[in-house]
């Protein structure tokens, strides 16, 4: 019995898993009022005409662009792509149910709303646990990332809602709430597990192939990081920004890549793991000021600041990490997700003090919801949002840490994880 | 002379064919309102931003997706992506013609227009054709493919026509004049082929690298498929309703998939081609209805539906029908297209029975043409609605079998279609 | 200190320039109104969702496109698509620069203005380095592309500037000022560096695998032309025209150019090289014209020259140059970008003289900006039009030249060049 449970375990794990999201979106889930067939006469597809770009920009980024990035590792690639495809989805399905049970809607009426812009945050959530993967990419079986993507996603979106609700931090571009928290707790995770045979395995490592289709994972995400910093910001100017910031940082990031790259090697050579990554961390580090800042010279300086970061990461603290700390991070979250995204939370601190509230004009309250206002007034002064940040930012970090390693130490037992993923 | 004409058939037939597009394009076809200078002050941009993202995603589908999807085959990747580009542009141009001369505007102006929905249907003609293809991958030379393109596009868009037309049917994502047809048509053809050479030939199968480009056209046909089902969707609340329910059905679709596959496997193991197909029946399946489900259950109902059906298929059907039946399917369509097409015809009357007409209010004559309301008093009762729906999918797989069949045994010969798409 | 000069020169040189670009943005560059916070109540959506899907397709042309187009070389996939993010990426600071210092409005605010549409024009500039790098592909150091894009982008932009702003040139699809210029830039430079030793290099060719990582490129330049050329066309009836023009333009020219490959091998085999390039030709000879052909017809016949053009280039002309010119083009940018950028501008000539003015209505100065008309009495008569489309064309081609012969004799010294980008 024990043994046909562990030969079967994976098929009952996810049945179980998706009769309860079945149930659950059943008895709580139901489409909102854009998605309903109603009789009003203003019907007018610019709403959806505005966002479902960008939606699918950013779709494309959590389905090729973050499963070809994971292609790298020779002889995984086609575990990396097809593991990543199933997480994904197993992640939207839960992570609508527990985002929609959180919400003031659902303790209110008993049921959440699905529309698109549920398809998006979905997305979002699947970014958190994808990110995570990263980390543990190589290490673990199918289910097993599936039960950590289970144990994760409450931990990451109740993480988001405290520091929303409580705060009202500003994180556009989600690197706090997505970017910090999936890879701290993939790091947590992976320290945990602490397993010594990772540790230089000749696995480790790419080949001339392998390196090409994940840069067809990397430029997409490159080329589309616009579209998720500023998938969700409004009003239209503040869209606007968030797209220019965005390419403007990951430019000035790419540049200054290639430059530490160089002056880095001893052979003065580029390394393809610089390029497929740090190349992105200029999205990461603008994305919680992706509509925060107003002038272009900013944006390039975070990107620049962002490029070196990362750079100096691989080649230094990753290492470091992995001797003096025991984390492995096979795919380097910590230097394209994990310091770019504190870093992002730091400067939506800084920027307060850059910008004075003036600047923002009416829109005040689009770009921080909490802030006094006209049509707030009893929000809290402008300089206090920074301390707001500052917590919001701890809050995230700290969760994803203590909620890492629990997840990390139940170490499921799944003996058959070794060759699970196998092309047959 | 004989030999003469054998050497240059491709160069001949297809210089006739471009010739012949030209000609009638030149005499019939012109550029519609929207496309031409006109002095109308409220000329506005929101059409074409409505419609623009989803007809590039569908353009993508056709090209990339399609095209990838095929490279699987050891050996034959580089063709199955340049022919799939060839034998798209040529339905392109055929489809557009066949169908712009059944518009009732052609018959009374003598011209049809052109504009961007035009392209979007020809993109939609041109996978019917590369469905087809899928059953004959490998097994025709590129003129081959382009003679059985010259008569499945009337003989489809002759069916949608009627099923249109008569029965004012809704398929809505065209799961029963695309994807049904298609398969149909390219398993009939492939039985009157019939040739045992086929069966476990040494070419068939796949290597490491080749599966890895095949997930690049699974993943952009996954990504993209809430455009594919969305595109002609309106009003407003109906797309954004075909966006989610695809979505829904297609996530859940790919993580059936993932436990079909690896519960019949006997060392529990993924198999490739369920991951790079059967996820993808989830989008099939809620075509036609992807207008009509009101309820996130019901797509997500759907898609687990699809993913058993196609899991079964390629494991149990497809080997029984290459045994049995003498039809062999290289690309599995039956399974990815035909038997969750035929599914969401019969979805699309079960639906029926399942909403109440009062759910669409105003806008029921969006989803359903034809039937009885207050601005088509003509109509016919909601109920009979279902009939319709039988019929139109009764129609179009009678016409794809009886036409795939007559089409299959013209058997053109052609002596150099074996070696004739190498790279030189 | 010559020998350090010459090991970190890259540095240097890369440090430099992106603190240049950092000083001349911080000085000069600021957003424009709809990027910044302002008290608007009338703020829409709707010109960010008509620009930006075309704005991300064309990105992902440079990005995808052109960086997966130049891997077929082989041993080279790797640093071609390295390289090519890297150049765009410089290009795209330095060019918002140039184009920026060169407008009106910097010379009487001191002022340049950045948004949305700067970053699409940004993509633009990128484009034409990137199409002389094709041409250069394989024979110069990342330092060398970087110094060649250095001097190339001020000679571009200022033939675009003269062309456009002495004679009101119409190049909607930039031909005349992107590809004819990119395309003998390239090659000039690459005339003057004449070695012998590129002629029948063992590297030059490509293998299987190469060949399908090509496609991918080939094939979203192919998907996305569309969008390349309509991005800034107006008002919503060119835009939309520009759409079904380039489509058609492109589509025909796919067919032709597999008609061609195959009739012009000796062994009737298609030449992958044909296929991945000339397929684009019809993208290229419609561009200038894109909003300018009133019927579907003219489309097809300027898709299907261009194709014919292309592979006669192939076969032909690129191993003249070769053998007689001393012009060595890697990537064949002659008969994609060169050969059918001139005959679009030679095309804008004569369809001047096939339509008549009163076809375009009130909208002819959205298509010729200096053109006589009821709100622009003091423009020139339309045929003269012709002549300066003709002016236009043959500045951007005669500084193309002159401009790459000088950057290419400047022959900067990089011993490290050969070995520079490999992957460590």
């Amino acid at each position: 019995m024990a043994s046909a449970l562990q030969t079967h375990q994976f098929t009952i794990f996810l049945v179980l898993s998706h009769i309860l999201f079945l149930v659950l979106i059943g008895l709580f889930g139901e489409y909102d009022a854009n998605t309903t067939p109603n009789n009003d006469a203003t019907r007018n597809e610019l709403p959806l005409a505005s966002t479902y770009p960008m939606f699918q920009d950013t779709h494309v980024m959590i389905f090729i662009g973050f499963g070809f990035l994971m292609t790298f590792l020779k002889r995984y690639g086609f575990s990396a792509v097809s593991i990543n495809l199933l997480l994904a989805c197993y992640t939207i399905e839960w992570s609508m149910i527990v985002r929609g049970m959180m919400e003031s809607e659902f303790t209110e009426t008993g049921k959440f709303k699905i529309g698109v812009v549920q398809l998006l945050t979905a997305d979002f959530a699947a970014a958190v646990v994808l990110i995570s993967m990263g980390a543990l990419l190589g290490k673990l079986s199918p289910m097993q990332y599936c039960v950590m993507a289970f144990f994760e996603v409450p931990a990451a979106i109740g993480a988001e809602h405290l520091a929303n609700h409580f705060f009202k931090i500003n994180d556009i571009g989600d690197s706090i709430v997505v970017h910090t928290f999936g890879a701290y707790f993939g790091l947590a995770c992976s320290r945990a597990f602490n397993n010594k045979k990772y540790h230089g395995h000749p696995s480790e490592g790419s080949v001339y192939h392998s390196d090409i289709f994940a840069m067809i994972g990397a430029i997409f995400l490159w080329v589309f990081w616009p579209s998720f910093n500023a998938a969700v910001a409004s009003p239209a100017d503040a869209k606007e920004r968030a797209v220019c910031n965005t390419y403007l940082s990951i430019t000035a990031c790419t540049i200054v890549t290639f430059i530490m790259s160089q002056a880095l090697d001893k052979h003065k050579r580029f390394e393809m793991v610089h390029i497929a990554n740090s190349t992105l961390a200029g999205g990461v580090a603008i994305g919680t000021i992706a509509n925060v800042v107003l002038n272009p010279l900013h944006a390039l300086l975070v990107g620049t600041v962002a490029g070196i970061l990362s750079v100096v990461g691989f080649k230094f603290i990753t290492p470091l990490l992995a001797s003096k700390v025991g984390v492995h991070d096979t795919c380097g979250v910590n230097n394209l997700h994990g310091m770019p995204g504190v870093l992002a939370g730091l400067l939506s601190v800084l920027f307060i003090f850059i910008y004075p509230e003036e600047r923002y004009g009416a829109s005040i309250n689009d770009i921080y919801s909490g802030v006094k206002s006209a049509s707030n007034p009893d929000g809290f002064a402008y300089h206090d949002q920074a301390i707001n940040q500052l917590i919001g930012l701890g809050i995230v970090f700290g969760i994803s840490i203590v909620t890492g390693l629990i997840t990390g130490t139940l170490k499921i037992k799944n003996e058959i994880s070794k060759c699970c993923v196998q092309i047959s």
